[in-house]
């Protein structure tokens, strides 16, 4: 017998289950070269050589005991400086090693800050569409997650929704940029008006509103400057993953960066730290952190997903589909063809495609497509997006 | 500003976090190797050679895209049955590949059943001393962590103490042997009362009452054989990490294995898997799910561990201090000289033996001294020990 809030959140998940394990059947059916699988967003180029290279050199040459034995709960300090430095010599930023916690990805980092930072029925903050874990992230650590609705043209934060998001219960605003699921990428424009926006509401409710800004896909952006978010709001904490930029993503390994700058800074990062304990993690993988000592500004190669992109909203657009065109990330979203995208998911099945229903991200009429697959697939998926969409004329 | 909850939680945990700080201290001024630091669990003993040579063997041989990816939320399918296969082997068990979960070691199992089993003022029994963690794990998802006292002689389960921690909200038991900090080992006869208790309080209650059978010191033991616990309770689930058995703890990996008898069983595990993804791990790392494939039957040299508690608890019982001979573990818990326990950690740093209070593991009155350190530094602080003990005649 599991506890009712989990009976609760397990029956309202089951529809984007269900996508995952119709997947693996049509996959059985068909073979997995003949489905276009669109649905998750597994990295699909190869992680940089020195990856590999830096960790076989990590096991030859270091002591094992110490290599693999507990490093202090927010991580390896030589690996922290780092990060700093990485981040300091990148954004001319000013972090040092006591703002940096290492974490078991930036998922683990969110959580930990949802710990950290919210007492039960406090509020966070987010534009929907939203990547659907963020809900749970919240409501775990028995939050609210309160969605500010995103201009439905630009797929940019909306400043009207975003203003009447916020209450007295308001602690954290957590943004995503590149976005997940719709690719966007948000302008200095949306970035300025939402540190604006926080800083008046800070004043209003006389407590300091944190932005948590969740940056997986940073280095994945296609000929476009993506700002950096602690030049605009103070309060502002970085939540990192490896898991994109060097394709890791079943290694977790990343991090939170607290501005020096913030608000209470010692006082959250000893929450942090306090954090890594109580919900488990003890500390990040440790021989993924000391990797980064060399990987720290290694990448894979962007071209690949970027063609990935050219190619399908080319191809997409043309056919007459309805796409905002993704700056970033691997996710392109596209307008469902009928007004339940859920039913427009299931005929597209029809065609071997499959895609994630918009509602599931708290974005409905609309479909995300993840285009980190082989070009191949892209390239033979357009013939049957063109049937799909002739199925509706 | 950081949340309430974790404000108090903070300031009730300065005392333990003050043992490190000064330990730190300590070693600057008068150099690590003369400082009898007993004061944390980290293993001493090399990792088997196999654990590193299998590491680099896998990253030589497997495609670093699908080894580095993202597998399942429970983990790779064939590590999971490699852990069943091992469990039938050694304990003629019936575990299948949908009763183990892969996680980031031991306390992450244990929140990930705390955040699947329990509502809002739920309760968790656990025998007192226990692991300070065992409190943040239940609270950190706002449970309530009820203390049932050891019989003070043996440190041994007391049934009259236990019987009176049950309440209608009573959804866990958490045991914890070979047990940090005592070293104890329950006994057959220990394990039979808390079976026949739990089975009367399922039967009062009317549901399910779940066994959570934390065991990462399971092969750490001295000449005495270890109940497997399921052969005594159909509602248990082990929670395993390779911390100690390999020496691994700073990359965080185990599992829980939920008995194919137990109540509810599929539901469980389906909520385990979506608290993999709520609470932020997503998965067990990759690579160290992998290596178990070679590893999983592989063991540190456990001898030099008895070693160590054998000078150890000969020299001191000889002094003249009061100890519980450990079957386990890597931990001696030791009567403290004086009432106050914390007093009596201060007194013996001045001999630079740094030792933490039982008040901080619900054992107050005693000290827990962690063994896991070079025989050499057991050899030297002998005299040191004799010295705080004739300084209390």
């Amino acid at each position: 017998m599991i506890s009712k809030r989990m009976q609760k959140s397990l029956e309202e998940a089951i529809s984007i289950r269900d996508i995952f394990e119709e997947g693996k059947k049509l996959a059985a059916i068909y073979g997995k070269e003949n489905i276009f699988d669109f649905s998750i967003g597994n990295p699909s180029v190869e992680p940089p050589a020195i990856v590999n290279d830096t960790m076989k050199e990590i096991l030859d040459t270091q002591a094992p005991l110490a290599l693999h034995g507990y490093p202090s709960n927010v991580g390896h300090p030589e690996v922290r400086q780092c990060v700093a430095d990485y981040l300091n010599g990148k954004y001319a930023a000013s972090y040092g090693v006591e703002n940096i916690c290492m974490t078991s990805g930036a998922a683990c980092a969110i959580a930990l800050l949802c710990n950290t930072l919210l007492d039960a029925g406090d509020e966070v903050v987010t534009f929907a569409p939203y990547f659907w874990e963020y809900k749970s992230y919240v409501e775990t650590l028995y939050g609210k997650l309160v969605p500010a609705l995103c201009n439905q043209e630009t797929l940019q934060p909306d400043e009207t929704t975003f203003r009447a998001a916020f209450s007295e219960k308001t602690r954290i605003v957590l943004i995503n940029t590149p976005n997940n699921p719709t690719g966007a990428v948000y302008t200095e424009e949306s970035i300025k008006m939402v540190a604006n926006v926080m800083r008046e509401m800070e004043e209003k409710y006389g407590h300091p509103i944190y932005l948590i800004s969740d940056e997986p896909y940073r280095k994945l952006s296609y000929g476009i400057e993506i700002p950096f978010i602690p030049d605009y709001y103070d309060d502002t904490i970085i939540v990192y993953s490896y898991s994109k930029t060097l394709s890791i993503p079943g290694e977790r390994i990343g991090y939170a960066a607290l501005s020096p700058k913030m608000a209470d800074v010692n006082e959250v990062f000893a929450g942090l730290t306090a954090s890594m304990r109580y919900m488990g993690y003890v500390n990040a993988p440790s021989l993924q952190q000391k990797m980064l000592l060399k990987c720290v500004d290694a990448a894979v190669d962007v071209s690949v997903y970027e063609k990935n992109r050219n190619l399908l909203y080319d191809s997409l657009t043309q056919i007459g589909y309805e796409c905002i065109r993704p700056d970033g990330a691997f996710y392109l979203f596209m307008k469902a063809l009928e007004e339940d995208d859920w039913e427009f998911c299931q005929r597209a099945k029809k065609e071997r495609i499959l895609m994630a229903p918009g509602k599931a991200f708290y974005g409905p009429g609309w479909v995300r497509i993840s285009y980190c697959v082989p070009y191949q697939i892209v390239k033979d998926s357009i013939p049957a997006f063109k049937r799909l969409y002739d199925s509706y004329q």
